[in-house]
């Protein structure tokens, strides 16, 4: 009764004040509630109060000082395919979503300079395609690249399969606008090579969720898009030898541009969605492994040598794929996995943990052993060419939920105790706020708390995520 | 009179503090009058009160405790080879020195994570030296490579030739602990290849100056060490025709390694000092271009295609190095600039600003005109493949000085026109503070001091570095 008195409250002056500065918002309740979710698999947060769908940096500038003057917390939006539920309104809390997908244009590309300009609702895989049709190449590929936007991979720092070889989105992100929380625009970084004028806040805003700005403009470094790609498929009989290929990945003298691994439960629930590639049927674990490069006799031995030390670690067969419809077969299996593998069970509780890539083997056993000894339904794929395993728990009984987390808590904090990290990619959002005091001790997150402050003194933009307000 | 009376007033409570806490202090005092400069040319601090040599994280803890009771600024400072003198007490201040030269130890090289741990006083070429015994490389090289400490290199986000290809400091840095001004001890970042946990707090120290932490480890990122480099001197007869070689760079489709810019005026200046190696005659300006790769068939087709633009562009004159003694001989002339430089004249002040690599001709163009439309001896060199470009003015009447100045001034204006940026590598320190404020804004250099005051409230931490305290 009292919920609703305040939402009525609070509401009234909302909706005046986005109308009064002629913002554009979502009128109709049943769109509103698509906003309840993301990518986060069971994880629903409250209907927004308002979305607004901003069409310029001053939007953004108008919408946070109507937060501001109402107190109402701010959540910036892209696709919602973020992992970590970043995006929603945690229960029991009051919001407006800022969404940016209607700042969606590709302003510059500078071929010369390698740089392109975009604004934060660009889709990923636009992006690509545009620079790629200019001889560029944008790295950063999350699986989710055809559908999540560019402001939301610099919010969260995506990664993806690539990561091994070209790093993450901080690593292309040479300068960004931003609205902080208290409606102040800045601009930070340079649209040139390198520069050290003052402090990093560009890198600072890099992964920060949504809770120290809001992006409205960024300037990426581009590469020249890669000659030749070359693919593999290495498919081993044991787990073990799987991961010992790539805890021994350093001795090949290059490094790969990917290097992905995949458990049998992965590839049998691959082989029952339908997915293009046809994994061997014995296999007990496949690496998909490639190379790209300038010069394709490089290309060729480079791959030459992956298959010697794929063979030497127990491979028992393999397949190289060098045209695009080969490889693309190969990718879009691979991109499947998160939505094959929620399609085992009636719940999926996904992780994505982060090892030194030569405990790799020690993490595959651990997780089958606890998964096996929980009576669970555990398994892992991902980017293990840098150690990051997207660990999968599928369930088919919510009362095992409970369950599910304490096993995820415990390979967490084996993660930790081998040296890694709880998150690779996916950041904290809620769904691991609880878990941050694992990988970060109290006296370094009163110093988040301060770095909070800075930004957003009066807590406007996305508060409570990745970690609690008060110790 | 007043100055000698407070000296005394502070230093007998400092060095009793320092001794109770058994921190090694530097006695003599002509040893102290070492600490009044970096490598900053014509920049000279105050002799500091105390220099402590310290040797583990505890000794920060608690020279920042003693500085913190004291209200004396703290100063970090590596071998002072900076360029903006960040590292000496502003004149009329006082400060003490924490010399971080007998923290250098390379704790550990994990071949297989391809990572090394290390304290902030090593030497960057020991680490190279140890990381290339065993296969691997870690590519930053700043000119001062046989003398600069990796703590340094950290604090001022150092770059190098390489950068073009390989990035600065900052992309090899995974995780750093620090001491920050309340003598807390942190840890940031992860010791494995990826990690979105949090603020990245590590990103804001590097390049931080000293201004934030004082660091006291840092986990660094290797990669594997290139099989081949080629590497070739591309002579022009104009200087328009060897900028315009780098800005169609991009046209060749593959990233080289280094591509060196000099004018005819360094170029004479590496002559007189006798450096290795012999530049043509009528050399009005020249590419030091590099490549380097898995494969050497992929190596020469490189150097090939450069030499074909080289020559489109106009370059009457080339030099293919493939063996390691000829490189060596191009290389030691080139780190050689800096000091070949200085001997012109009585006096040398150079600054390295940063355009987009399409704007050099502009650039190179403009440097030459302003500086004989000032009757000053104006010339550059540097990092052209990413636009970073070392300008030197060498005058011999002192009062000149002011023109000097102004002169840059200006240039850092039309860079900043040309969306580049006042600083490359060499950071703001002293030197640079009065025009930090062309390159950011007010309303940002607030935000900065917020941060500021997030990991130093008391500003015990190399104050007035970077920017002025107040507004």
């Amino acid at each position: 009764m009292s919920r609703a008195l305040q939402t009525t409250t609070l509401e009234s002056p909302l909706n005046d004040l986005i109308d009064a500065e002629n913002l554009k918002r979502v009128q109709d309740q049943s769109a509103k509630e698509n906003f309840r979710r993301d990518e986060t698999p069971g994880l629903y947060g409250e209907i927004p109060l308002e979305v607004v769908s901003v069409q310029s940096a001053h939007d953004v500038e108008k919408l946070v000082q109507i937060c501001m003057k109402t107190k109402v917390p701010l959540i910036a939006r892209g696709a919602g395919s973020g992992k970590a539920g970043g995006a929603i309104i945690e229960t029991g809390t009051k919001g407006v979503i800022c969404d940016f997908r209607t700042m969606n244009r590709i302003l510059r590309i500078d071929r010369e300079n390698q740089l392109v300009f975009v604004e934060p609702g660009v889709v990923l895989k636009d992006l690509q395609d545009a620079v790629e049709a200019e001889g560029l190449f944008y790295p950063p590929d999350p699986a989710s690249l055809s559908w999540c936007t560019l402001g939301g991979n610099v919010a969260t720092n995506a990664g993806g399969a690539r990561a091994v070889k070209y790093g993450v989105t901080r690593d292309y992100v040479n300068a960004l606008e931003f609205v902080d929380g208290r409606s102040q625009k800045h601009r930070v970084g340079r649209p040139c090579a390198k520069s050290v004028v003052g402090y990093n806040i560009k890198d600072c805003l890099v992964g920060s969720e949504g809770t120290l700005g809001l992006l409205t403009q960024m300037t990426l470094r581009l590469l020249p898009k890669p000659r030749h790609v070359g693919s593999a498929v290495f498919v081993f009989k044991t787990r073990k030898d799987a991961a010992s290929f790539i805890s021994q990945m350093s001795s090949l003298s290059y490094v790969p541009r990917c290097a992905e691994y995949l458990d049998r439960e992965s590839i049998d629930s691959a082989r029952k969605l339908g997915v293009p590639y046809r994994f061997a049927e014995d296999a007990e674990a496949a690496i998909l492994f490639e190379v790209d490069g300038f010069h394709d006799d490089a290309l060729y031995q480079e791959l030459e040598l992956a298959l010697k030390l794929a063979e030497a670690c127990g491979s028992t067969m393999h397949e190289i794929a060098l045209d695009e419809r080969a490889r693309q077969r190969i990718w879009d299996s691979r991109r499947a996995l998160s939505e094959a593998t929620r399609k085992r069970s009636n719940y999926k509780i996904s992780e994505d943990i982060v090892v030194p890539r030569s405990r790799i083997i020690e993490m595959v056993q651990t997780i089958r052993e606890r998964g096996q000894g929980a009576g669970l339904d555990a398994f892992a794929f991902g980017h293990a060419g840098d150690g990051n395993l997207h660990v999968q728990v599928c369930f088919d009984d919510d009362a095992l939920r409970e369950r599910v987390l304490d096993f995820h808590v415990e390979i967490f904090k084996e993660a930790l105790r081998m040296g890694g990290s709880i998150s690779g990619e996916h950041g904290i959002g809620l769904a691991k706020r609880e878990s941050i005091g694992l990988e970060i001790d109290s006296v370094t997150l009163e110093l988040h708390r301060k770095i909070k402050s800075a930004f957003d003194p009066d807590n406007i933009l996305n508060p409570g995520k990745i970690f609690s307000e008060c110790a």
